[in-house]
């Protein structure tokens, strides 16, 4: 992989990092897991893979059995109608389907490979994305069980929207009540994803108070950042967690928001959004070593993360989606010399060019400090999501 | 601070030693824990301290506010009857009486400044370092309610022993139920610790299953290594949890056993604890940037903790009693020489020569990675308890 040229002088260099993105895609990312991941056995997938691709772990994590789903179901609509895409898909949501729930519906957090449950529904992300991958597949291959599953699953999630962990919250109730930027961030996403089941006129009625809650409670003009969680009247908490930023959370819902303001022809939203995520990579750009810190604290106290001077995967690819598309939104050159400083740190970081894949954990430096290609959280989803974002959104800059 | 010759050729050496160590307890940690941790308002302690000592929050952890009153309990039992530090003790306990539990002799694990609670007690911990507390101060002031909440507490732990998560379990109940090693490690110290609360022979009738459970369940001579998680049945889980291994924990538990070990004259018990601890000195060292990694997979996988490859002071300070006791108990000139290793990357990497007290956490590299002095999980316990353990315990050799 060699350094590109200077992001973007011209139609030819557009014509570069569409190819460039799509050939990762489709040659390198969906065979690493094509290959590696089925549970031939069982169904569903393996997603803990070393770096060469094999199995280190058998366990199943519910996150990543729906976001698998969800990918290959969403490439074969977009990229080629591959057979074995939907294969993979449905042998996904089979195992989901016989083993993914509790008798009230929720989705256990991890199951064995058989299929026994691990660990309890305490985390609703499960279920988030369990709707998501029923939707996905019902768009293809449309089947009322499979509908009714993703319909279910999203109007159990906005029940349990006030006090998602439920009965494994740890939180005393009225001391510090806080409110959480993850669900609001990841319905701005479900709603569009939902659309087909859920109707335009609901998906539109539901839209403009989740751009409100991230614009308006979660961002904070005066700190110019995205806070992970508030008080309950949507005032700042002078707590760990009140302070806590999580720069690629903050970069993802921006172009979940630039992809709703597009939608609404809300040029002004699109243009908050670009300035938000701008900020945001700004704030947390390591100046010394390259790339973006995984949490910090916004009064620059320490967190408590032990992490949190990590360079994920998850938080760059992320990036590189919100910069094409703000770009491709709005022209802004800012955007494009944004775009290829990140591409760079990525590709030549992340990316392993001996057996495949993308590495998902280095250290502050840049190395490598996990080698697994996939584990608990780190499965087929952002990477594949990303290449096809940034391939589609440039692509559509090509066009005009 | 510089390197001291190679240890211990002389009994000039020792008491170079026991000089180093008893001075930097008095002269530098416990003066920064008197200055900069009183709540002088509330009572009780502020243990987020930034590098130079500063209050970066307010929020107060059990678990540690637990252990600083064990700790100035105890350094006014065995160092000086220095009413300063009396009264730190009798101010956190205090305010722990007045604010600590819920309505079933629960700790919370945290609570406001003020005392409201914010976090349920889900932390069976919160409760070990409560008993502990109350059982040292009650060694230095007697007191029926001190001794009683001691006495309490340490029948709630056993009651919960066998579920000590409660309803905050997250484990899905017989799929894959596993042992942690944490509660029978710390119960090997409990036990000595509460032993004029618990009578002499209820202390001795505890002790050979707990010896048992941690040198028969958790350590595995076929590894060679002491696993944190293992099967209901005693063997091994091939699992993320199964498979982790926790050097520090292994560490110190090993000196927990050898002071077992000497209050039983079991010498062969002596010896295996050393041999033990050798061998996950000798697993977990980083040959690379030198000092022990923080987490470990047995089978060399991946382990989850993103954190795996930090370097901790409780790692290095826990190792660094164990080497002491080892080498006093035992003459294995291979404490000493290790003593020596750990012992120079401790005091040259942890040791905050400007602002004092020790940094907490280092990157793999040996560099800050927090700037902090005492944060949620870093209080005032594990170095001056070190301190105090390794010159006592050099002290003693120096006499013979």
């Amino acid at each position: 992989m060699t350094t590109p040229a200077p992001f973007i002088t011209a139609k030819t260099d557009l014509e570069r990092y569409i190819a460039i993105y799509r050939n990762e895609l489709v040659d390198n990312i969906l065979p690493f897991w094509l290959k590696n991941s089925p549970d031939k056995v069982n169904g569903g997938f393996f997603t803990c893979l070393d770096r060469e691709g094999k199995v280190f772990d058998t366990d199943k994590f519910m996150w990543l059995q729906g976001r698998q789903v969800w990918c290959f179901s969403l490439m074969y609509q977009h990229v080629a109608p591959n057979q074995a895409w939907i294969n993979m898909a449905l042998s996904g949501a089979d195992f989901m389907q016989k083993y993914g729930r509790d008798d009230f519906g929720n989705w256990y957090f991890s199951l064995t490979a058989e299929g026994k449950p691990l660990v309890q529904p305490y985390n609703i992300f499960s279920d988030c994305f369990a709707t998501m991958a029923f939707a996905a597949l019902d768009r293809i291959q449309p089947d009322p069980v499979w509908q009714k599953i993703a319909i279910d699953t999203f109007e159990n999630i906005l029940n349990r929207r006030d006090n998602w962990k439920g009965v494994y919250n740890k939180t005393y109730p009225g001391t510090r009540p806080l409110r959480n930027f993850s669900l609001p961030m990841i319905l701005c996403n479900l709603a569009l994803e939902l659309e087909h089941v859920l109707g335009k006129e609901r998906v539109e009625a539901f839209i403009p108070e989740l751009i409100k809650e991230v614009m308006e409670v979660f961002y904070k003009p005066e700190l110019g950042q995205v806070l992970e969680n508030v008080q309950e009247d949507g005032t700042f908490s002078d707590s760990f967690e009140g302070r806590l930023l999580n720069p690629g959370h903050a970069i993802e819902a921006m172009w979940f928001i630039m992809d709703l303001g597009k939608r609404m022809q809300d040029q002004v939203l699109v243009e908050q959004a670009k300035e938000i995520m701008l900020n945001t990579l700004e704030f947390a750009w390591d100046e010394e070593y390259g790339g973006i810190y995984y949490f910090l604290d916004v009064k620059g106290y320490p967190p408590q993360q032990l992490e949190w001077d990590q360079k994920l995967w998850w938080v760059h690819v992320e990036a590189l989606v919100a910069l094409a598309k703000a770009f491709a939104f709005t022209g802004d050159p800012r955007c494009a010399a944004w775009f290829h400083k990140v591409h760079k740190y990525t590709w030549i970081n992340f990316r392993d060019e001996e057996f495949g894949e993308w590495y998902g954990y280095l250290n502050r430096q840049g190395e490598v400090l996990l080698p697994l290609k996939g584990g608990k959280w780190k499965g087929c989803f952002h990477i594949p999501r990303a290449l096809l974002q940034v391939s589609n959104t440039l692509a559509e800059m090509a066009k005009v």
